[in-house]
Parts: C-alpha cells; structure tokens; sequence
C-alpha cells in the first residue's frame, strides 16, 4: 500500500489530471494567491457524505502529483471498497495553496468515479445469484473512458470492448448497410485479425439461427422483452454452446432482474457510465 | 445557419472532439474496415427520444469534422431549443465508414450536454417569476468544462467563474486557513487584480457584516435553511446593496422554488454539471 | 481514385509525416532556400527502380501535404500493385523548394514501406497453393506500426495484433511467471474482455493438450521443426477443431514451404518488418 | 557507469520510448494484466544471439524508465562495443507486468540500432586502412534520425548532415533547377550562415573544375566509377587540397574496398540505416 | 531558501524552458560534445553587469532542471531585490556540457526579465509619494506573458488583466462596434459572469458621465493631458467614489510624474514589458 | 502578392499564431463576447505610427488565421520594407468578434518584429559603405528566434548560427573548459559532422595564430578595441585570408562605425534582438 502511495501515477492518469487542472487553474488560483501565504501548510480529509463504492482515488493521486509533487496523498480505502457515510476514504497534506488549487479537480474526478463505481454495484447486487454478469458500453465520458471502465470494475462489473480497435461488434446500422448477418459476419471473420472476436446483434430468432451457422462468436439482444431472451438463450444453450449471449435496451434496476433470469451471458448498461449521479464526497481542510 | 455549417468548428471543441475520437477509436474500427465497403455511403439521423432541450449539436458537428473533413453535417435544431420526443434534431451525410467511427462520439457528447441543458432548463422554470438565476459551479467534467457551460446557458442558466482564475471566491476552506473574512478579503482586494470582484462565503449574521465592512463584491451562503437567507438578502438590500447574494448547498429541485422566494441573486446548483442524467438521443442510419 | 487524391489524408499519417518533416527539416532547408528561387515550380516523378510491390503512396502524399498543401500528388499505381523497374509510381507537382525540402521524407516511408511489402510477398509467393497464411508480428518500427501493417497487408499478407490490447498472448516469458498454461489461460479467460480470443505459446504436446482443455482459441507452436508442426496440427484437427494453429520461428525463405506443408493457419515472420531491406525508388525533378 | 545507470534519460530518447510504447501498449496490456499478479518481480536479462556491434542500450533503458521508474536496467556492455553470441548485454528488474509491457519496445529499438551498427561495422571493417571514412545519409527511419546516427557512429562511421538545415548539399535534383554548379554554389555561399559549408554534386570533369573556381567546400561524386573517382580524387589533391570529396552510389559490401582505394575523403551508403537487418537479440525472463 | 531551490519547478515555466532549449539546442550542441568531454564538471556563476532589479531566477533554475535534473542551481538574490554591478546573483554546478548547453537560454530568460523589472522599478519611483500604481498590459511577449506579468510585479508594479478572459475591458474599437458607452457597458454588465468587473475607456466628460450612469466598475481615460486626468479624477471623486480611475497613452518617464499627481488609481503603461531593454548579466564559467 | 495571402501559413508561425492566441485569449475573450453581437462585420487598418521597417505581417497573418480562417487579411508593405508615420501597412476585415479577439497578438508580434528590423537597418545603415556585415546572435526571445532572425534579414542584417547544432563556435566559456584554442579547433574539425564551420574565439595576437595554425574556419574577436581589431583583421588576411574575422562586444550606435572600418567581414550585436524597442503601430477598426 505504502508502495501504491510513493510511485509515480501511470501517465494516462497522469495525463488526465494534468488537462482538467489546466482547464481549472488556467493562469492561477487568483483566491489563494492572495489570501493563504506561500508557505502555509495544511491537511484535508476526504469525506464520504453517503454511502458508496469508492473509486478514483488513484486518480485523485494524480491530480495532487501534477499539482505539486511534494504533497502526500494518502489512501485509506481500497479501489472497489463499500464505505459508509462519514468515512474518511483519504487525506492530503503539504503546501495548503497547492491543495486548494487541486481539491476541486480531484473531488470531481472522485466523486464521478464513484458514482460510476456505486451504481454498478446497484446493478451487480440486483442480478446476485444468477450467472448474469454486468458490463459496460462505449457511452462514457469523452476523455475518462479508462477510468470509468475500471470505476465499472469496481463496482463489481466487466469491461466490453475498450473502443472500436479491440473487439468486432456488428449492429444495427452495420446491418443496414452490409448485406444481413450471414454475409456481415462472414466479412468480419475473414478480414479482422484472429485474435479478435466477432459479435452480432440479432433482432429475430431466423436472425439468430444465420449468427450461429455463420460462426458468430457472440450475439447481442438488443430491446428484446425477458421472455424473447428466455428463448433464445435457450436456444443458443442448445444449439451453440459457445456462443455468448448478451442483452441491452431496456434494462434498467427494476427491470434487470427478470433480465437476468433469462440467464443470459451478459448484460450491458450505458446508464453505468452516462448517467451516474456524482457520489457526495467533500475535502475538508484545516492547518497543520 | 448556413454558414455556420461549413465554419471550421473552433479549436477548443476539436481538440476535444480528437481527443475523444483517439480515445474511442484507437488503431481503427475493426467492424466497420471488415464488413462496410469503403466507398458506402448513407445518412444518419439523430432522434430524440424524449422531450429535452438541445446543446452539444456544435460539438458533435465537431467531431464528425475531426472525423472526415468531407462529412456534410446539418443541424435541425438550435442550441437551447426545446424539443419533443420524436423530433430530428441533426443529420449527417457521406462515407459510411466515417458515419459509424465518430457516432457514438458525437451522441456521447450531445446526449450528456443535451443533459446538462435539459436538467438546467428544469431549475430555471422551478425559479421562475422570481429574480433569481440559476448558476453552475466548478463541478464540471474534467477537459469539457467549456461544453458544460455552454450547456447551462443553453438551459436558461448563466455562469459562474470559468476557473480559479477570473473570479476570487472565498470559501471555507480558505478561510479555514486565513485568517477570517475580513482579513482575507483586504488580502484579496489588496492583491488581486482590479478587474476581479470578490466573493466570501458567510457562515453567519456576523460574518455577512464583517464581509460588508470588508468591501466584498459578493457572498456566498451557503448550506442555510430559505428562513436564514431570507433574513441575509433582507440584510444585505439594506446595508449593502451592490453586493451579490449567491446561495449553494441543500438546493434540489424539490427546495429550490423555496429558496429563490428568498430572493437571493443567484442560486449554485452543482448538479446541473456533475449528476444530469444523459438525455435520449438515437442515431438511426440508412444506405444513400 | 481522383477523390482519394484530393481527400485530406488520414489524421495518424499526417501526424508521422509531421514528425518526420519536422525531424528532417529542422529550421530550414539550406540548400534550397539559398539556391532555389521562391517562385520556381517544378515536377517529379516516383521511379521504381527494381521490380516491387508498391506500398506507402498515401504516406507520401501525406508527406508532401504536410509540407505544402497546395502541391498536386498523383499515384499511378495501387497499393499492394506489383509493378517493374522503369515504372514511374507516382508524381508531384507545385513548389520546388516544397517538393525538395520533402522528398527525402516522402521517399524514406515508400522505400521502407514497398521493401516490407515487397518481402512480405516473397513469402506469400513462397507458400502458394497451401492453406498457411503469412501474418506479421509485433516486431515493427516504433512509430511506424500502422503504417508497416498496412505494407504487409499490401503484400498478401495478414495482420496478428495490433498491439498488446487487442488479443491475449501468452509467450514463453508470461508461462515463466504465471503456473503453466492450463492456469495462465483459465486466469486470461476469466479476466479479458469477453470479446477478445485467447492464445497461448505451447512447447510440448502435454502443453497442446493443456491447451485445448483449458479452452484456449489458439496455439503458438515456437521453433518446432516442420514434423512437429506436422503432428501438432494433425492432433489440433483431430482434438479441438476450432483451434487456431500459428506457429513462428526458425522461419524463412528457404525453410517455410516446408513449415507451411504441415498445415498450419498462421506462419508468424519477425523478418517482414524489422528486416525488409528498402525497396530502390527515386525521385526524378524537372521545372514545370 | 553507475551514474548513467540512474540519470534520466535525455528528452529526445524518452519521447521516442513514450510514443513507441503507447503505439504498442495502447489501452494496457491484456495478457499481463490477466495471467501476472501485480506484486510480482522478475528479472530480465538481454541476450545476444550472434555476434553484433551493440547500440542502443541507452534507448533500451529510456523504454524501461519510461514506461516504469522504478524498473532498474544495467547495462553490461558499452554502445559501440563487439560482443559474441551468447553475450548478456542487459538487465532490467522489477514489476513483471511492466518489464512485459516494455520487452517489445525495447527489443524493437535494440535490435534496430545494433543491426545499424553492425553493418556499419562490416563497412569500416571493409575500408580498413584506407583513409576513406564511412557516413551516413538522410535515408534514416522517421522518427529514429538521432538513434540511428549514434548506431552508425557506435559501428565506427561518422554522420553526415542532421537535417537539411546543418549543411549545404546541393545535389542533382538542385541542379535541374539552379543554373548549373557555378551559379549555385555562388547563390550557397551568399546566402547561407557562414559557419555551412557548402557541398555539391558534380557528374564530370568539367563539373569538378566548375565546383573548384566557385569554392566549394566539399564535392559529392555520385555513381561515378572506382577509376573516375581515382581521377576526381587526384585533381582535387592538386588543385583543391582542402576541398572534402565524397563518394556514393553503387556501394556494397562487394565495390566499397575498390572505392575506398581511390582515395577519397568520405563514403555514404544509404543502406546503413534504410536496409540493416535487425540484430538478433532476445529477452529471456525469470522470477526474482 | 533550500527548499525552493530542490523543488519541481512549476509546470508552465517547465513548458517555456523545455520549448525554449529544443529551440536552440536543435539535434544537440555540436561545439560542446566536441570540444568538452562528457565527464568534466563546472561551475558557472551569474553576474550582474549593471544597477539591476533582479526577476527571473526560477526561470532560470527551470531551464537548468529542464536541461538537466542533476544541475545543482542556487539563487543569491530575491525575485524582486534590487542588485548592484558586480553581485553573484545566482551559480550552478554540474556537468559542463549540460550548462553549455542551457546557459545561453537561461540568460535570454533572466536578461530579459530583469530588464522588464528594472525598467518597471524607474516608474514606480517616478510615482513615490502618490496614489497611483503603474500596471502592465497586453502588450507583453508572445508566451512569456506570466513571466513578464511576476516580472512587473518584482519591479513593484501591479497587474492588469492576465488576458482577455479575466475582466472586461470596453476600448475604442469595441466602441466603434457597439453602440456607445452606455450601451455596452450595459451589455458588459448583463452577460459576463458576475465575478467579472467591467471597465470602459472614455473620451470626453460626457463619456465619463454615461459610464458612471451604467455603473461601470472602472474607467480608462487615454491619450489625455495631466489636466484633463485631473478633472476626470475629481468628477470620479465626487459622483462615483468607487470607480477605478486608470490612465493610459502618452506616458513615459518624463511625463509620467505630471500624471501621477493627477492621482489617478493605476497608469498603465505598456513599454515596460514591450520596449524593456536587456538587462546587461553574463555568465563566468570555472572548472570545478 | 495574391497568392502569398491566400496560402496557408507555414507551421512554426502557426504554432507560435496559436501558442499565443491561448495566452492571450484563455476561455473566452469576455468583452467582445458580451458587447459585439455575433454577426458583426468589422475592418481593421494597420497603421504606422512612426517611420519604420516592416516584419512580421506575415505573422500577423497566421495569428488571424488561426483565430477565424474566414478573415481577409491583406498587407500592403513587402518584409523589409521602409514605410513612414502614417502608412497603412494591412488590413484584416470579417467577424467583428475573431479580429478583436486576435488583434492584440498580432500586434504584439508586428511591433516587436518590425522593432528588430528597424534597429537593424540603423546598425546597417551605420556601417553603409564598409564591407562589414551586421549580424543577429543566439540573445533571442525563448519561443521566437526564426522570426526575429527573419526580422534581422529585413532589416540588412544576415543571420548568425540558428542554434547550437548548425555551427561550431568555441567561446570563452569552452575554452575555459578544453585547453586552449589548439586542441579545441582540433577536437571540433575532427568530431563534428563535415559541412559545419569551426569558429574560435580569440583574445590575443597569439591565440590567433593559434586558430589559424588549427586551420579554424572563422575568428571571434570580442570585446576589442576597433585599433585591435584592426590589427588582427590585417594579420588575418596576411595569414590566413579564407579566415572570417567576426567581431562582438562594446559595439553600439555610436562606436559601430568605428569597428566597421577595420574592416572585420561580421560584427554580430545582441541588442538587435534582447533589446529593440517595439515599432510603434495600431489597429483601427470600423464596422463594415
């Protein structure tokens, strides 16, 4: 742990903070310049105002490094830890212009991440016992891709694809320009490097039948009803025991249950990332 | 409107609009380069699936410009419309290839502004009749800051500090460190430059006479019940009534009309940027 | 094809035409700044030099756009086209001092690009009329791999991963570490995104078999001769037919027909990339 | 020696390694993240697989440094120094994960740089004894001019110009557009800093004599003869001893003694950095 | 001291010397690794040639750290003190060839600064005694504006607007555009961000008069005689006690006295940071 | 003329165009957002207000460029061109709100580069009729050395080295390193590339004949009287008569002539840039 808090941040993190603390510094912190002398020193603690699953704080890391790399940043919750209200997940201590200039940048990254980080646990606790796993979209934040993903880990779900590079996804608007699912999966299973899968979204069960004959690895369901994913589950279980099954549209936490119980292979939530409040968490400060 | 569909979009949005594209994009889009022939080209249609008010239509414009230069994009719809479920808001026309590599960019951006501008527009009418405004804070996503704002706007909202550096904004934990208000108001009056105003948070009657004393520009209430701020904007009218009243803390959509009969000048609600849901917004695709 | 030669060119070539310009051109081209009067306008014309398969015209013309916009490019030839000795490629037009300050850049990418085409086609040629397909590696120019790819498509061949994020791997180094193949590829299966495919580096057949009962979706048969490939690749078909079978090593012009007879899928070639001698084209310059 | 060990690497070397690894890493390394546990250490060490003149060992550990600064890299043997095949060059310990995610990187420069230096070395080795030296061309990879040249000096040859800005070289392609030698080099040497030389190509006698009388610097003889260049060299002596005269064109490893013969200052050969076989240099991990 | 002097340097000083020494250094400094071996070590010291007010010390430890992080740097006197001929004001050790390399850059920064603190010194003096405070403008160096902004404030001025974003500042060619004074302080005041103040240039007491109605924050009154500020002044006095009153246009050291005792709030003069001349500092090297 | 105005601007005035433009304009350029509505259309002359050489319109160009592509700019005086008080030397004409955005930046850089080229023709114009040479030194503003060095060139002067590596120059502070300007000229001709000049910097009769005896290119004489340098002149082209002899130090105005007519072939001044005062030139707008 003590090794975590020493080392350099990874440069994708590193390059995150240093873009959002430009964008909020800009010229200067003009407030603190001229109210809190150069050489005041203080500590702020970083304080759960709501029950939540904490992620970000390696990032929050990060923007306290970029700012100044005297500070020291302690963590006290793990990335994925369930806390409760009044917890303190973190501290900061060193030059108190240099934090105050940084507080704002690190809580907004914190308190996302772990909204992001809270509400999947909402959508992992709601399908608990089925062998339904929860993943993520490509409906993040511009910019924050990375650190939503892991925020998804955290809060217990998988990733899906990283971004278009790493992973075939055919869907709908593949679909109405290429010629149907046989001949789409047929051009993607020949041309795309082999180590990449090759997933379709299906939208009828003859659909589903051309997926399996064509070597589709995975299909995605998409806006189908808990009992039309009951029966194609069922037949993919039996005609294609290999094949992947995910569902999304429609699902939200009243929802997912019966979802799940469809058993499914996956199900994918864009409001994970898109739609997430901000998890309530405050730095509060005094001199040391 | 014209013009503005052939303007090379400004700097700011396609650094963001790149950025986001590399990030979403990475070597290439293995779907797409596999299973749509090269020369394809279509159109899109962006839908709303819901009633919201537009913003961000610039911005995805953006993106497909980074994406493809050749792109014809055209917006249907103005920054800070309102609209009805079912209304198109935007089309884009030309390579297929390039369509489906900067789609979900351009939806990712619009439907989190169109988000923020539709949450906004929500506090503005719960305000309305009285003379306060709603503002944003600095809890923005970090690298879309400027979208963000351009958002509330949009929503009816007008803006608060852009960043730590046009506006002094004295709050807790500044004060915390300094020495009072009035002390760090001289400080910040004496210090900064003349074209700054400055505000300072007050925590009590006391403190709002110290900060009147003190010359402060504004203060900022913040966490009071609307009885303690009606009391404080009865103050200030009387004993100092160029200063600015802004209040923050405990504002929802539920309390806020409470508040604003209060009468202050503007109310800070951070969640207009940090938890506004993403509105719907779908793009539906067709060969050309 | 004339649209492809007006079309701005791709944002990642552009960027390493950028660099190499920048790198070349420093803060002047002496030479022709001093010799070459402003307004002097000339042509050259690209002259393979030995029979080649042609590979990078679209880098070179990124080349010269970077340079100088307003110089006209024209190719006469495809990408992956074969073409003799005498045979002129491609020409450019405009400014003299544009073109001289950017032919030396233009033409490193093309030499470098046509030779890794032109070698990669030697080894298709070398396994014609067998079902083994030549891929490449990633051992590729830094900076370059994009681009190098793309070459080695030009010459038949087709593309491993592009990099370590999109596809599993496990080599011989991994194994060292991790507890052996069955545990390494049940820990990258659990783990990975559900969209990428697993591959795993065997030296043995109890590692083949380790292999195929872990469920692996391809093999990596390293330095084995021909025979051991052979029985390697009867046991895949036989025991888990949908297993990708690449092997790599001890492999080259002289040795692959052999490697390639024993049927595997993929022949894996370090060589085509970081080996491929340049291929000899020049540029003929002549005023206009 | 130590020192270099732990002093960071200059600018340049670490920009090339950040923009090699992110080229190859991209969005993280799937299999270690999946197979390797975090806390685990290895210990690589860098093996020479034939004998090579090394280069590029600094380039090596700036990867390293680069992609984790906690990685320790000893380097055992010196840039430019011959070692056999079964030489330990290398070694570089630490977190497994990052020595994996930078193996690549690090071999692809190595392997590069030392091929560069070794065929340099097959050069020098072939002109031994003659006072002809061997330099370099611009025909280096985009991205790589500096390393390469370091690998060319490390094989025992000398660096040609930088760029076009270090140096006044005005060659065929010039001379199609500037009135004839005379004129150009007059039009060199009047408007260029006065610290460039100035060099020109020359195809004749009449050429030759034309480049004396406008005092020029240094002369290039391209693809002239062994003989011709025997009888350039003999006229310079005499009526020019301290104009620099270089050969190119048509020199391998066959031709280079029988040039080297006719005496003159400096012979280029493009196929040091544009055609070098890479080094066969592997990287073999344990668990420490 | 000490610890100023082992700290990071601020990150924007950072980006001015690193894009500063690529500048001059280019592909390396050929007179120093020619003619200086790379182990030898030494010491230079800075030495003020001239009467001086000193700014610029940690710019120039920034450029010495961006060279190279080993270089011990030590600064003798403070941003702001004020030297005579003769004084060490700063010294730095390490290797040779890196203080070679760097020491021309370092003094271009520190000359320059020092020249614009000293020239911005003579103002202040020429206004001791009064009210008035001598203020920049934006008429500083293309990217060395924060650095020439600390340097006017070393020379005991004050800052105006950092940029365009941070005060509003109405002038004649917005004038010429927008409807008159009252007008557009009217739309100044209305929909910049209430932090904001709003100044406006006036040219009659007419002028004056309206923007005192539109409740400017500030007036600038330019081009006008001693006389003419002194009625503007007094008329501010008496009708709007709060207004700024900033003089501008006309002034040097001759006729700045003349009016200072007008007793305006702020002269702004824009010579201090465009007409500045060098200050005269050299740097003495010693082997150590 | 046309042409050179409609063409984009090369890509190191672009980048300095935008670096500054960032600087200056930050989030937003308040005033004329709030008080000039969107759709204005403006015109802006560029007039002398004192008779000076003209640099830099083209710069000024790319700054507009880079604000708004849409603007027309138009100059009406060549680089180098003397104008007198009055002139109007360019016009820019479109949005109202790109130019006053922009216009501060380009006149920043228009007044400080026709500064330099203004200075310069008076050092030119003093040493009129001798054959001494003015030229510019490595004191050039971090960020803006290829513009100064062009202003230089319109001003009658010729450009010195651009930087370190396009040069060998041996000064005091080397030669207090290496020992004695023998073994320094020697190390330098033997190890730095082919097509550099060797300079040396000498301080006595016997250190000259040292450098001719090293066969160095070029002579520095700093900080000598003009009789001085009169006699090292006259031995130099006694001895040694391909030798350029600059000379550098205690030159001004007022003593410059002197120098020249000791007929040294370089006098290189470092005021031309860390010290010209800027030309004075404005903006005036009108609608159009």
């Amino acid at each position: 742990m003590d090794r975590t808090q020493t080392k350099k941040p990874p440069e994708p993190m590193l390059e995150v903070a240093r873009l959002a603390l430009r964008e909020d510094i800009g010229r200067g912190d003009a407030t603190s310049l001229s109210t809190v002398p150069e050489d005041t020193t203080a500590r702020g603690r970083f304080l759960a105002k709501e029950s939540l699953v904490v992620s970000g704080l390696e990032a929050a890391r990060a923007v306290f490094f970029s700012a100044d790399e005297e500070l020291r940043f302690e963590a006290f919750a793990g990335e994925g830890e369930r806390v409760g209200a009044g917890t303190v997940v973190a501290s900061v201590e060193g030059s108190a212009r240099s934090i105050l200039a940084a507080e704002r940048v690190a809580l907004n990254l914190l308190m996302r991440l772990s909204g992001v980080a809270t509400l999947t646990g909402k959508y992992v606790e709601a399908v608990s016992g089925t062998d339904a796993r929860i993943t993520d979209t490509r409906k993040t934040t511009p910019g924050l891709r990375e650190l939503e993903k892991a925020a998804v880990r955290a809060g217990g779900g998988v990733n899906h694809r990283s971004g278009l590079d790493d992973g075939v996804l055919i869907k709908d608007n593949h679909l109405a320009i290429a010629r149907g699912v046989s001949e789409a999966v047929r051009r993607a299973k020949e041309s795309s490097p082999h180590l990449l899968k090759v997933e379709v979204e299906v939208e009828s069960m003859d659909e589903l039948e051309e997926a399996f004959r064509a070597k589709a690895d995975a299909v995605l369901l998409d806006n189908m009803s808990p009992e039309e994913v009951g029966e194609c589950v069922e037949r993919a279980r039996r005609e294609a025991p290999d094949v992947i099954v995910e569902i999304s549209g429609g699902v939200n936490l009243e929802t997912i249950r019966a979802y799940a119980e469809s058993d499914p292979d996956l199900i994918s939530v864009g409001a994970l990332t898109h739609s997430a409040p901000a998890a309530d968490i405050s730095l509060e400060m005094e001199l040391c």
